[in-house]
């Protein structure tokens, strides 16, 4: 199977150590194996500092991946011995970006099955002269896709959101059934192709406390949503889409079972309930790519990179998922079908 | 010890299924007994139809509790044959509206430890001519409170919410340090009065998403939450009190035991979580009362009521609640020591 590229993120955050967790981790024979794009030096030296079982080692497309070593695509030749956890500079965001860049190209050119990002630091990246309010709009950018969506998914829920990094006061005035219905149809599509679930259930979030209560706690269920419900064309994704549901209930509904994803409003609204439930093991999955893409939900933890502290789970958890999404768009899943019409 | 009153609700509502699955449920000997204030012929028909094992009697101040009974102090004489589950009419809204002020009564006479109320209808009350939001409000008026605040309790997470019923685009608006200093001074006193926590660490919470992120998503942490913090009086009333945190982890770090509670700045921030972790045994209490208030965190559930099928945990709950906290507001408790200061 091809390998699954994982870019390290910044270099001089926790991704080097998570990596190496990861590697340490795995299993011998594992079908989409991680290769990392990277710093080899780095690496080695986090390797030596933490005293890590396993062994990055060089690696280029099409060699062997061997056990108990870390393939390194080397794309940096960072001075390791020079640099500072948790202080990144100019040549660290500088490689950071290359990492990203490397992995979209050999990922849209079919050398990997799927790329997973570790954290980077936005400020570093703007530092480094790379201008995007963060990775998934560089990503969205380099892939030329005008139309993606931020799906955070667990074992027990998954949440997509409408809009995310707003103001609070200002997410009336962003909502459109346009929006809410893009973000439907994404979900729906998703669910089908990268999750394998032929009959997706997917519900809407309201906006106000228990649904606005007819108007009396707010006029966008009556005047936005329900209509973006009413009004929605399945086309060739069928799903069954149900809402606006009063928020303080319907992710413990989702959570046991009762809905395969749920359209948040707002970022709050959906991370509060993922993070509860899934702090460690959450996965970020960019919805409307044409890679697919999953990533760590955390961040650089300047503040203790270097120590050993960090905790692998996310990212182990973003390369499985990964893995099988990857698996799943090819068409060869658990139920043995395809689904076709909506891919 | 004094007994706790425990009002019935909406009589067609699941008021007096859960009330019996509480009796049944309970120990021989126990501290602050329940009693029931509301209806013996409708609860003793709902105990027939459900075949319950305990048996509604006639109850008066000053009486005895014996066991295997449900005493009722009789507040109505509603012909229970006559009424239909679901359908409440003027007669079952007046008794409603009628049990809560009887309870409140004998509760600030001294007659009983604190109150625990079954859930109404608020449109029900208002038909009785009783023109409140809700029973809360209803509580305050009864007993001339002018600043009170809905805590809601679990094993895991306590939350008090700043704003209440009010749209989302709102809340930017309706929040001003007063309200958030006043929250915060009356959870304070609430944890060291009726939890009896020496030194309670209070979480307050963010508006906008990553705390505003200095600015770029929302400008209120920076005008109005932080500066609460900063011109915060402790008073006699000491705790530890942080914040703004970002909404989206906040709540992990207190269910898992760093805060002894979170401010919320609107409904659903504090929602969300609370139900996702309580949804069963989750109880409201009202801050601020000069009596002990708890609450069922649930509605009269007309279209399953009287079938049987309601669960009474969180009614189970809230009685536990109410008398725990009974017995931390007499002073003694667990390390065996009284707060004086704030009480």
């Amino acid at each position: 199977m091809k390998p699954i590229a994982v870019t390290m993120g910044c270099p001089v955050g926790v991704g080097p150590e998570i990596i190496l967790r990861l590697f340490e981790n795995l299993e011998d024979k594992t079908v989409f194996p991680p290769v990392v794009l990277g710093d080899l030096a780095v690496l080695s030296r986090t390797a030596e500092q933490l005293r890590s079982q396993v062994e990055p080692v060089p690696w280029h497309l099409g060699n062997e991946i061997r056990p108990g070593t870390v393939p390194v695509m080397a794309l940096s030749r960072l001075n390791a011995k020079a640099l500072q956890w948790g202080k990144p500079t100019r040549e660290t965001s500088v490689a950071m970006a290359e990492y990203i860049r490397a992995a979209v190209r050999h990922t849209q050119s079919g050398d990997f099955a799927a790329m997973v990002t570790c954290p980077i630091s936005k400020k570093a990246l703007n530092n480094a002269g790379v201008h995007f309010p963060g990775h998934t709009e560089m990503l969205a950018h380099l892939t030329e896709t005008v139309h993606y969506r931020m799906m955070l998914a667990g074992p027990r829920l998954r949440v997509v959101l409408v809009t995310i990094h707003e103001p609070l006061a200002k997410i009336s005035k962003l909502l459109t059934i346009a929006e809410i219905q893009d973000c439907i149809k994404m979900t729906a599509k998703s669910l089908r192709k990268d999750f394998s679930i032929s009959s997706p259930r997917i519900a809407v979030a309201a906006l106000n406390p228990h649904a606005g209560e007819q108007g009396m706690f707010g006029q966008e269920e009556i005047e936005i949503i329900q209509p973006a419900l009413d009004q929605y064309e399945q086309g060739d994704c069928e799903a069954e889409i149900s809402g606006p549901w009063p928020p303080d209930t319907i992710f413990y509904k989702a959570a046991n079972g009762e809905f395969d994803a749920v359209i948040c409003m707002y970022h709050d609204q959906g991370l509060i309930p993922f993070k509860l439930l899934h702090f460690q093991d959450g996965v970020n999955v960019t919805l409307g790519l044409p890679i697919v893409r999953t990533s760590v939900d955390h961040g650089t933890a300047y503040d203790i990179a270097g120590q050993g502290k960090a905790n692998s789970t996310s990212l182990e958890a973003a390369w499985q998922m990964a893995a099988q999404i990857a698996k799943n768009r090819t068409g060869v899943h658990r139920h043995g079908k395809r689904y076709a019409g909506c891919l």
